[in-house]
């Protein structure tokens, strides 16, 4: 499995979240508390979006060593500056080490980063693979789950309708699992962005997902922690999504219910809205 | 596009074959002569049975830098000795740079690796993929043409009929190519082992195939070359083929005719046959 | 041996220098004219200065592959944007691939980048290291002439005057070199920044130095060459200093001539100054 | 810190050592239990002495990831038989992540790895590089205290006397320390050899060394364990001396107590001997 974080607000050096907190992604690289491994050491990649790239695709930097040792991911955090980037550490549940199998995946302005698994992968490969748009095919790079999950996805009208597109992308997942007799296919919290906002899923077809934090409104948080470096200067919609907390501060972290997901920033009054796949 | 080299004989350290020779493969890797790169620096691999292994399976090492300052292969080559090994070294055409696109592959006792192309591979990908057997699907770990084309002979009979199944994995090709409008669609030098003999094909679409030489029998080179290093002490029938001369030397490199393949140690009086497509 | 870059000027994208020419230094990694040898497959660095950094510490990313297929310094180059960066990539002599030996180097607020060599580094390496300042001794992490060459002018007084600090690296060396019976010691063209401005030096003990190329001044090249894509809405005193031109338009490149060194952007009216190794 | 295995008896598939047992050292490079540090992913090492090479010079694998997720390395261990072998998993305290900075280190036929620490070595290493004998300094690749420290006892005469070239090396630690002011300088366990020998260190400054453990002989660990398939088939003085047990079986294994250190094979009745650092 893996860990996570997606960040959206106001323009931030990413060193301020991905190295400065307490229990930062880095750490957890090494040292997660909630992750199914405590060590996620098999690659990782960040993607991110920045005012200086005119056409809107993001930047994807990803690598296969740990994140804990790396110079460049160091270099690059203490550098680059965004609005909404993407983090991820990954924890291979067998598949190979290699950069095509890092998160997050990119295809177009879109980023995309997995935590979870599909049961059995390698039973319901094939038929996932058959059901990607066969333009899309040639994209995948990788022999991950999370990829095939990300074209299924775009195959369903990721840019049309997000929550619908993974919805349906969870709806086949669900429905080939059955047919090949796979009990509980489905395993995943997904960050899903355009650039614009960043969508965050947590299901799982148990009922027992993977943990999924998001961060409360920046006002409030520093009412409540008024010298919080990554939040102190930010617009009030600043958020993290988080895989786990970056530390133990009370009143910060808010876990994502089972089956639902958010919006940030949201659109509504709402923090989440629930999540159910379908059939496509 | 690649080179790569088939050792069949007295076992012999490898490093007298990959490194020693005046136009060694290790050489070509730098400076190629007759491959459509003078560069091939994309990653490397080699792949050896040893006498050490009882089940049979071949070892494989392989790294995604280039072989001319790769340690770790010199390590290898000095220490490991074989009586059949392989060895590539890959110029990507734009497949990521990864283990899982480096030769050779292997499945089970099968060695295989390629110098070549699919025309349009991205075209013809997934209907490729859907022709291999779908208990093979999972086993394709990476995204080069190469692979495809491995798993594709081992769903044609691979086991049992080696000639054959290739024969007719370029004959899907063909066939796949001419359904959606690609001319020329194959282009291959392959090298296909199973511990005890080497197979080496040359075949291209157009007629105009990739170099591919094999060496000549031992006791007539050395005849002409008693000093020659790697042909000195070892049994009549040790044979190289290679994407292309390890040196000047005349009367030691024989080119395999366009549309024809070897078997080492060969068990025929002739030295090679023809090799035509034919349709699953 | 290698090849590198200097650009100093208006912001510009990385990539529109490093990927965009017809003989851009990507290019040049696999198909040098000019270097020593055509291939610098050993590894690459770039060093930038970035607005977004408040202390002036340059940002350095590198790593041990090819240039030419690492798509991570794709994905920087088209979304960093730097008013002062270096770019190398590395053909070793020997001395290990690892990050520790890419250039540029930094200290603080300096970046170092060098071309050419020490001959027989071995015989002087020891002698080299005592001579640098005992407190930046730790500082050295790799094992290239390079590297110590860095740290020597450092301990010359970089900080207060580069062209002497650097005169007085190679005095040293020329002395060294004479002291253990080494004919030519020093062979380099070395650039060097402080964030502000580019020092780019030309000498070789035998007086038969490696190439090096400066742009003519922005404003005269638009004249003509209105369409350059790197020159077209750049300040005039923008320029690029290069091992070898990034293509073939007359009037474009300038040579640097042996034993002298320039300033970027100059605050003089002459384009380059002598270069007189001397004695600390 | 680190962990480390050595292997001295009869020729044995790494495999069987390196991946088999309960708690093997893989197991240990993700999960160490009385390391200080429970991951050990900043690279790794296998050093081997094979019956093929003829000059005695030990093969070195190493590499800069983790090594539980390394496939070379699971291949090399299923096909590489060996009579005596190193192997090390490195957590770096800080020194770069690269090959010359991954145990074992060789010169010669020797190889050499350790865990610990010189404390402050940025302080202490200028003075200890210039205590290396200085035909030796171009020797010194990487940037690690463990590495100056084999090129000490080479320097003090490895090659004569073993325990007194590294009681000498200890020694010069211990009086720079002091000279420098640093308490406690040396935290050490060290394994070397020649190919017919392992040499094993265990000491401390403070009296509180790293663990380090030696299995009992063959014969009595037959006794208690008929069907420990590493024991099985050895010769009654194979032995293994590890970081930390490679399971929880009573009996098999010994802790080396402070300040001492064993040879195997043992060329005396007693299992160790007392280690004191002597001033050169």
């Amino acid at each position: 499995m893996c860990r996570w974080l997606a960040y959206s607000g106001s323009p931030m050096l990413l060193d301020a979240v991905l190295y400065q907190p307490e229990h930062s992604l880095i750490d957890q690289s090494l040292h997660s508390r909630m992750g199914v491994e405590s060590t996620n050491g098999d690659g990782f990649g960040i993607g991110w979006y920045s005012m200086d790239n005119e056409d809107g695709t993001p930047a994807v930097f990803r690598d296969i060593g740990p994140a804990w040792n790396n110079r460049n991911l160091r270099e690059l955090a203490a550098h680059v500056r965004s609005q909404l980037f993407f983090a991820h550490v990954r924890a291979s549940t067998g598949s190979a080490i290699q950069q095509t199998n890092c998160h997050p995946f990119r295809h177009g302005r879109w980023l995309w980063m997995h935590n979870g698994a599909i049961t059995d992968f390698h039973r319901l490969q094939r038929d996932l693979c058959m059901a990607v748009d066969p333009a899309l095919f040639p994209c995948i790079e990788g022999s991950t789950d999370s990829e095939v999950m990300f074209y299924l996805a775009v195959t369903f009208g990721l840019d049309q309708d997000v929550p619908g597109a993974v919805a349906r992308m969870a709806g086949v997942v669900e429905r080939l699992g059955k047919e090949h007799g796979v009990a509980d296919p489905l395993q995943m919290t997904i960050a899903v962005s355009d650039g614009l906002r960043v969508w965050a899923f947590r299901y799982s077809s148990q009922g027992k997902s993977r943990s999924l934090f998001y961060s409360s409104r920046a006002d409030s948080v520093r009412q409540l922690y008024p010298e919080l470096p990554y939040m102190r200067k930010v617009s009030d919609d600043t958020r993290l999504v988080v895989s786990e907390p970056l530390g133990d501060l009370p009143g910060l972290w808010n876990e994502l219910p089972e089956a639902s997901y958010a919006i940030v920033p949201s659109d509504g009054p709402e923090d989440y809205l629930p999540f159910i796949p379908e059939l496509p």
